[in-house]
């Protein structure tokens, strides 16, 4: 029997999903909002969690990194007593002691991608993939076997060529909430100057017209 | 028996949402992409469209008007022999000879909201709301019977509090793309001082720092 959690922001849909994996005979299938992920996979041990990777919460602080317990500095895991490892599923079939992530991802977006990637995720799936290779998918990765969809070989390939650096990503989340040049300056103690060169830089390498053309296409690929 | 047309974007969720409430013995289910769901309307001639509104298709050229079959000026509909309206099903159990939309929306954001309702939608249902829930809309509004959630209370509020006016949107959508001041100017044919003073206005009336800001925030309301 494959312990499934599935998390998804939106309750109406999640459950439909989880009542279809549900109904094969080697699956249980548990559902969650981001919110309670963490929590549940503490309680239920899963094989396998299932992961939305475009809701703004799997990049938040309860999100994907809490779920797949590489929160710790090992980054390895098992046996390092620290929380969300031990409790994420030491029997589990796949990866070293801990559930493998089967990420669900959009082809157009690469940032989701490569968080789940960042994450080690065992399993890539397009959300517009059939719901018998999302069954498929789960038996690969709970054997711990790599399972990508091929229809996200493109987006693999822009999720590895990101064009901006760490810092410039930091500059870009804080201008994409609104942030002034000057509060952005302050926050990541930097000069006015400096800031403006990053937000030129970013603009240049997103191939945006302005500041708000870099932000809304940023957005579009995922990577804020 | 109720023909259903379920219209989502993302192919795994709306296989297994379809999949579920086709259990039921009274309905029949169809599922489809924005983009496809005109077509499939005027082929199935179904009597309810459960439809996503925070999908940006919901807005587009292939959205929820052409679905809806309120694209003629004739806001009425029937029997005025354009295409849509005709092939919507006049034998349609809910309102005057078309499909009855059901609306799947999102408590926070109030823009979709307000398109679902100027689209004449006569069921309302949070996408946290649960499955049976769905089932229960589905059968009223195939009745003609007005189905609203409980849960989306506030949101209805908020939509109907828009503070933009039209032209004020089109404005901050032009920007919220990328647009300078000059391009919208052009675009819509105002001075250069009029745009700078409809960002004002828009930038004051949301509670924003910025201009960026005021469209982060209309962007989460789904005002554009």
């Amino acid at each position: 029997m494959i312990r499934v959690l599935l998390v998804h922001d939106t309750y109406l849909l999640r459950t439909a999903l989880a009542f279809l994996l549900g109904r094969e005979p080697d699956l249980e299938v548990t559902s969650a909002s981001w919110q309670r992920a963490a929590d549940l996979a503490r309680a239920l041990r899963p094989h396998v969690c299932v992961v939305d990777m475009d809701s703004p919460e799997a990049g938040g602080p309860r999100g994907l990194r809490e779920l797949s317990g590489n929160g710790s500095e090992n980054g390895n895991g098992s046996g390092n007593g620290s929380g969300n490892v031990d409790a994420l599923g030491e029997a589990a079939a796949g990866g070293g002691g801990r559930a493998a992530l089967l990420a669900l991802a959009s082809a157009g977006r690469p940032g989701p991608l490569r968080r789940a990637y960042e994450e080690k995720a065992l399993g890539y799936l397009s959300k517009n993939a059939s719901p018998d290779r999302l069954v498929e998918g789960i038996r690969h990765v709970a054997k711990g076997e790599r399972f990508i969809d091929e229809a996200l070989g493109f987006g693999f390939l822009e999720a590895a060529e990101i064009p901006l650096t760490r810092r410039e990503l930091s500059v870009l989340s804080l201008a994409a909430e609104g942030a002034s040049v000057g509060e952005i300056a302050r926050s990541l103690h930097l000069s006015n100057g400096t800031v403006r060169n990053y937000m030129a830089a970013i603009t240049r390498k997103t191939g945006a017209r302005n500041r708000v053309d870099a932000i809304r296409i940023s957005r579009g690929a995922g990577w804020v």
